[in-house]
Order: structure tokens, then sequence, then C-alpha cells
């Protein structure tokens, strides 16, 4: 058996259909974001990022980064075990007292990552409540999607945002406990759940509502705990899961809910169990970080406004864009190749950084650009990337009618 | 459907068994390892800890809390996002490189969890190559048996450490695509697979030879390869997969093997995929880690004296463990309760911190202290902890012949 043929096989495959994946080398340069180096061919060249989850860029925060650093030489830089063998930590306490205080729950348990903590939970609630029914959105992100699939549940999955189908499917299953698994802000297309009639039929039919905020945490709700607290439901909702990778610029992921809930996905969870815990000045970082967004709007603000900006001008440019309520901005383009393409040219000949997302984090025929406005964007960044896009657009003889 | 009276109802049951845990609330303290501050009741006390996966105390190598501090400094807190979108930083592929060079393989590819990189790797072999087989070693750890399962691939179990077992049970298995999972150094016993008749078995059926190595790596061989290094078999092993959380000192997990093979994980697996690249300062202090030990048997050695030390003087105590060729001592208790106790009167009593090893860590009615000896123990704590154990043998009226 050559196992590498195989490999190569099916790589080529890939590398047929535009779908091959090459990762741009980056060297982030705190103090500067979101300016950062771009290694390429040997050469290193500055470059504007236009496409970090870093959105509101928290990693490069003074404090943020002065906690990590104190943690490191107080603590050293590993947690050196499990959680339960040594290796939790007082900042992992601090940190997930802070996280339940953020979504105004009882408890919360952190993950090392939002795709564990996802996987996890919802494995462990698909397999160990008896005879449950998992209802997804089917617009889910891949954790879920492979956390259901690992439960062994019954699946059942509802129309994109559509609460009457929910409402359908769920008075459907009858009388079994039922989990309904939705996020508020959907990564690549950038829309919001509609979260109120959402909780509305969860709550009709008995259901345990799961939502994912990871997009959302730190960046809505005026302390920055998500669209659910920016639309003052979470408290009607059962478990809110979030990342600690995105807004907050750390890395690990989280679930908040009631105390039995929490030490239920804490106490079956082979996801939890049995990993070595998050290193604490990852824990004390974080901490900082969202303790700062609980009290300043000011990240916020600006962000809301870069995105407000980028968007208008794209229109005045003719450049089209997916229509949401978020700080995501699709640029549809519908060709892995020509994305591909423009992504290229975007940053050797404009020194502009948007990857393109191609196949499998979105459907075929849907590549885009997916661009993110930070807060430290300036007026001038958004002129040029506009400038590019407007060039690049009568270049490529890109359709405009694609969106 | 009241969900907390059922989560509640299935905790209340594993506090009956015993089986409910308690996560000691720890603050290590860099310089001091092995000693740390325990929070408990609201007290905070010095303790030692001798349950730490940390292994040679890399923790607070003064090299690696550097890089960790240095890279926090320049880099930022965070990497920003995946690996394929803006989240591939240059200390991740320095790391890769370094991580391919120590098991002397083409590439390397790094996750954000050995738990994760076992579940990655094994359920996309087991997903994605048709028609394949896994044969797993029964006594593997969770992380590989949750991605086999993932995988849906058909498995088969051989018996622990049986290389004669494996070689009929590929036999049976015949003409298909065949992988073999298997660990070297076992976490919970301490006992080392007979690693050269393993691969000489897949040899002959030309199985795909996968090991688990991250109890072993920085530990054993000359550069701290592993054991396979050690033993001059890693040339011959497809895929070797590692940790930064324990000997490392770190967080994060690996695979390496041929450039195809790592490929080919990276363009497919979802849990690599679709998650938060690790922290650039996490990787910066992985390779300083990794760097050091390759370089310096210092901490090998210290840390194999001091293990050798233990064993002989609980065995002059008469303080029964289990015999292995590892760094890992088990004191087998054989119940949930006592276990805990035991656990529990050395923490209170003598500021000794060994964790009980109950269910679902290792199978029910062999639970057991799990001791490993670190570099950085003097003789006195290893007296002290001798005097503790022969102190409690007595008053506990354990069984001498539990093991």
């Amino acid at each position: 058996m050559d196992f590498d043929a195989l490999f190569s096989g099916q790589l080529d495959a890939l590398k047929a259909e535009g779908n091959y994946r090459v990762f741009a080398e980056m060297e982030r340069r705190c103090g500067t974001f979101p300016r950062a180096a771009n290694h390429k061919d040997g050469k290193v060249r500055e470059v504007t990022v236009w496409c970090s989850n870093d959105y509101l860029g928290m990693g490069q925060n003074a404090g943020v980064v002065q906690a990590m650093v104190d943690a490191v030489q107080t603590c050293g830089t590993g947690a050196g075990g499990t959680r339960n063998i040594s290796g939790t930590n007082h900042h992992h306490l601090i940190l997930e007292r802070e996280l339940a205080d953020l979504h105004g729950k009882e408890a919360a348990l952190l993950f090392t990552s939002g795709y564990v903590s996802n996987w996890a939970a919802l494995s462990t609630l698909g397999a160990k409540i008896p005879n449950a029914v998992i209802l997804s959105d089917e617009g889910n992100h891949a954790s879920m999607i492979e956390g259901i699939r690992h439960s062994r549940a019954d699946k059942v999955l509802w129309k994109h945002n559509d609460w009457r189908d929910l409402d359908r499917k769920l008075h459907a299953v009858g009388d079994r406990p039922k989990i309904v698994a939705f996020e508020s802000v959907y990564s690549m297309d950038g829309d919001i759940a509609p979260i109120r009639e959402i909780v509305e039929v969860c709550e009709a039919h008995g259901a345990l509502s799961y939502i994912d905020e990871v997009h959302a945490v730190g960046m809505y709700g005026p302390r920055g705990g998500g669209v659910s607290e920016q639309r003052g439901l979470a408290h009607r909702i059962n478990l809110i899961e979030g990342t600690l990778g995105k807004a907050f610029g750390c890395v690990g992921g989280y679930i908040t809910g009631s105390a039995p809930l929490c030490d239920f996905i804490r106490s079956f969870a082979s996801g939890f169990i049995f990993t070595t815990a998050l290193p604490p000045a990852v824990a004390a970082a974080a901490t900082a970080s969202i303790r700062h967004l609980k009290g300043s709007e000011a990240e916020r603000q600006a962000q809301q406004a870069n995105v407000a900006k980028l968007r208008a001008r794209l229109d005045r440019a003719g450049i089209p864009h997916l229509a949401n309520d978020s700080h995501i901005i699709p640029v549809m383009i519908g060709d892995p190749v020509k994305c591909r393409m423009i992504s290229d040219i975007l940053m050797d000949d404009w020194g502009i950084y948007v990857q393109p997302i191609n196949y499998p984090t979105v459907p075929k025929g849907t590549e885009r650009l997916r661009i993110t406005p930070g807060p430290l964007h300036s007026d001038a960044d958004i002129d040029h990337l506009v400038t590019a896009l407007t060039a690049l657009w009568q270049r490529c003889a890109v359709s405009h009618a694609v969106a």
C-alpha cells in the first residue's frame, strides 16, 4: 500500500479544482496592528491585514500583553497537566468567574479552543442525555457539526435562521429531550440569527437552547457579552458558547450556563477531561481582555464606524458585498481560482492581505474575500483598500452582479 | 424537560460511586517548581507537586520563559485567526521545522493540543483513506479512541502491547489499507510498547504505523525524540505524534511524517482547519524548549536518577508500585474513595500534592496515585514523600498486596 501516493493523489485533486490551500506566512507586530510582516519567497515585507479575527486589536492591547507577560514570569509557560491532574491554575478559575459574569450565568467552563468547546459540549449533551435530539441550524460551524455527529444522537437540520421551520421540526420531534444549536453571528455571511424568535420557540417546546457567540463576544452588547446581551436575551438561553481567540485576542474557548450544566460537561466531556489545560498566562491575558472590553466601548465603536465607512466606500465604488448587520464584509467572487488570484494580486501589488475563502470553509461556488475592518484601520487604509479593489474589479472584469 | 435535574442526577451518581472530580486549585510559581501554591477553603499554602506532567520543569526554564515573553511583546497575545485565515505566524513554521527535525521527518503539523492532534489525524486518516481499517491497541488514549470512532472506519482492537495478536489481526484484515495506532509510553501504567516488534509487523503487512509519543518526547532518546529515537526506530514509523504540553512545558500537539502525509492532514482535517492557531508566543516557547532538550541531557538524567531513587525508597518502605521501564510510578489503591482520601490527607497533613486517578482516566478498580518525579525534586522531597506514604500505609491499612 503506497500511502504517500494516495495522499498525493487526493491533494492533486484539490489543486486541480483550485481548493489547495497556501497559508500566508505572517509575523504579527505588536504595536503596529493591523500592519504585519509577510514572509514570501525569502523576502519580508510589511502589509496591512484585512482578514484578522483579532477583531478589535486586543492582541496588542498594552494591558493584555502585560498581563500575559506577568503571568508567564510568575507561573511559567504551561499549566503542567490536565485540569484534573495538577493543571488547574488560579488564573483559570478567575477567568471562569469572569466569563460567567460576562454572560450573567452561574458558571463557566474553559476549553483549549472554541472548536473543542463546541465539539465537546455538543457531543457530551447528545450522548449523555438519554434519547436526545439535536436540532441544528443548517449553517452551523464545523465544530458544532462534528460534535453533533460524534454524539450519535438523532439530528434534525432546520433551515438557516428560519425559526418557523425550527418550530415545525420541534413539534414533529414530540416528547423527547431537545437541544437547539445555533449561532448569533454567522462567520462567512455575517448574518445574525433572529435570536428572540428562536429562544421563544425553544421555550415553547421546552428545548435546551445552545448559542455559539464566537464572532460576537467582545463585539456586541454594552459589556461585550455578545448579541444575546445586546438584545437582552442572555438569561433566556441555556448555554452560551464563546471564544477567547477572536475579539479577546488570545486563544481558547468556553461555555457558560447553569452550575449543573457546566459541572455535567466538566465531568463527562472527553475533550475537556483528557487534555492539558491552557497556559495560566493565556488565562490571565484573556481575563484582562474581557475586563477591558466590559468597561470600554471605544474599541467597539471605532470598529463599527470603520465597518460602516468601508461599506459606504464599497457601495460608492460599485464593489458588491453581502448586506448584513454584523462587522463582517463578504465580497463575493464565486470561483476558487479567481478568488486566489485576486488575493495574490492584492498582496503582491498592493500590500493588502485578504485571504481567499474557498471550500470547505464556504460552499463551492460561493468563494469570497471576507473583510474584517478593525478599530485600528485608518481612513488611509480604507482608501487604499477600496482603490485596490476598484482597480482589480476593472482589471479582472469580475462581474458586478455576482453578489 | 428539567435539564438541570437530569444533569444533577447524573452528577449525584458520580458522587455516590466516588468518581466525582474535585480539581485542586494550584498556582504555579516560576522559579520554585515543584513547589506551588494551593488555594483551598480561602487559604493559600505552599505544597510540593508530585503529579505534574511538566516532567522536566521546562515550564520554568529561563530560556523558555524568556522566549515566550519576547514573542508576546513582539507579536502580541494571539494568532488572530485560523492557520488559513491570517493565523499562520512565522513562529509556527519555525516550530514545525524544529519538530520535523526532532523526529527526522520531512514535515510536521501543529495542532492546538495533543488531544486534537490525535483526534484530527486519526479521524481524517480513517475517513479519507477509502476502505481503511484502524487497528488500535486496546490501551490507547481517549483522544485516539475518539478520533477512530469519529472516522467511522472499521476498527479492530488488539491486545495491549501484544504484537503477535496484532500480527494475527492484520493478517485477518486482508488486502485493505491498514493503520496501526499505538503509544510508546502508556500514561497510567507507565509501560512501554515493544515498538520494534510492532513496527516489523506493520512493515510485513504494509500497514501505516502511527505512534503516540506524548509521554516520551523530550524525555527519551539522545535529543529527546522519544522512545522511537532511543531505539533507533523513528525512520521506520510513518507518523509520530507528540505534545508540547508535557516535557516541553507549554501547550499544543503535533504530528510528524512524510510531506504528503502532513499536507493531507493539513488539507482535510476539520480539527486543524477550523480553529484558531496557537499564539505565536506559545510556538516560540516550545521551539526554545525543544532546542534546549535536543542539546541538554542534564534534565533527563536528573529526572531518571530521581525516578530510580524514589522507586528504591518505595521498595525499601514496602509501598507497592507498578514495575515499568518509564518515569511514571503508579501506586495502586484500587478504590476511588480511598484514593481520594489518601490524596486529601497527603495534601492537608503533609503538603504533598498527588491527584487521585479515578475512572474514567483508569478502569474502575484500578484507582491509583500516579507519581511523576522530576529533576527538581530534592532528596529531602523524596524523603518527605516516602515518610508520608509510609505513615499513611500504616494509618489507612491499605493492603500491601494490592498491586
